[in-house]
């Protein structure tokens, strides 16, 4: 047991590093031999985690990504049911709370090195599902205390507001003058008042 | 004059055979040598008109989003004005529009290069400053012909709108069977009704 906890914990640690590796280089320029030199390690250690760079991106993002969910979990547990659940839900998958500058670059990266990776893929497709869980169930709580109109498609609302919070993110790193994380916020804040 | 008429013919042509060879193996493998002999010329005459993949990613985006507004030019001057415009200039940019099936992964792709590449974000930039005028415009329309709600925030409609659109471009790629063509028409429809 206390050897697959290690493992564990030092498998995040090499998240963390990779992260910090991303957030000074970019991800497209970040190497194994970076990320080993961070932690004080030789590439030969790293290797005992991880074989590939490819491997480490999937890890990093779920890492993160589950790192999201966990806030977002104790955030929502506290908070009124329905709407502002779902606020908090879309929000913290916004870039207007993302802890480091460099998540949302690294984000529009992963997805273009999903287009054409599997491993990578699937990893965005079991987060979204998460993802979509969420959302998805917020709404029916909001629905079912009547602070949705009674005709609201579930289903359909989910998709929309998940594809609004991904063109955000397209938007803050390529177009960053026209989505502040104020604009960000105001953007979500409009599509819920519409709910 | 008739020099530069036949270069940028030529320039055409070379972005239309280099969509062809995206389409066949993807923006990330193709490379200037497979473009070449697509067109059965050497790598040696391409880069009379290319000197780096970079330049030739950038012009033949530019190139195909060019070949979107005109069609999007076409289509809204015989459209009623206002919503029905607006309807067209987003559809069109969407994934259910796209003419090859390999477009929304290329594009997802070179939002990835554009986030640590000048001349790639330059033609994100200009692009969509041009999306952003049509669309602003026919809210504009819209609004004036009472077809809005007289309280109608154009510039934060249209920044929501467009980040949709990009959101949905996400979807069709990386979660397809929630963004289906019929799915993401829909959900422009929804965001249409509500305005």
């Amino acid at each position: 047991m206390p050897k697959v906890v290690d493992r564990e914990k030092r498998r995040a640690e090499v998240a963390e590093a990779a992260w910090r590796v991303v957030e000074r280089v970019g991800i497209r320029a970040a190497t194994l031999r970076d990320i080993a030199e961070e932690m004080g390690i030789t590439k030969g250690s790293l290797a005992h985690y991880f074989q590939s760079k490819q491997q480490l991106v999937a890890f990093a993002f779920e890492y993160g990504v589950t790192r999201v969910f966990e806030r977002m979990e104790a955030m929502t547990r506290v908070a009124s049911p329905g709407v502002d659940r779902l606020r908090i839900a879309l929000e913290l998958m916004t870039p207007a709370h993302f802890d480091l500058d460099a998540a949302s670059a690294a984000a529009l990266t992963f997805w273009a090195y999903a287009t054409d990776d599997k491993l990578l893929a699937d990893v965005h497709l079991r987060n979204y599902a998460t993802w979509r869980t969420r959302v998805s169930g917020f709404l029916e709580e909001a629905k079912a205390r009547g602070q949705l109109r009674a005709a609201t498609d579930v289903a359909l609302e989910t998709t929309a507001l998940m594809a609004l919070v991904d063109g955000t993110l397209v938007g803050s790193v390529l177009e960053p003058d026209q989505f502040t994380k104020a604009r960000i916020l105001e953007i979500l804040d409009h599509a819920l008042s519409r709910l």
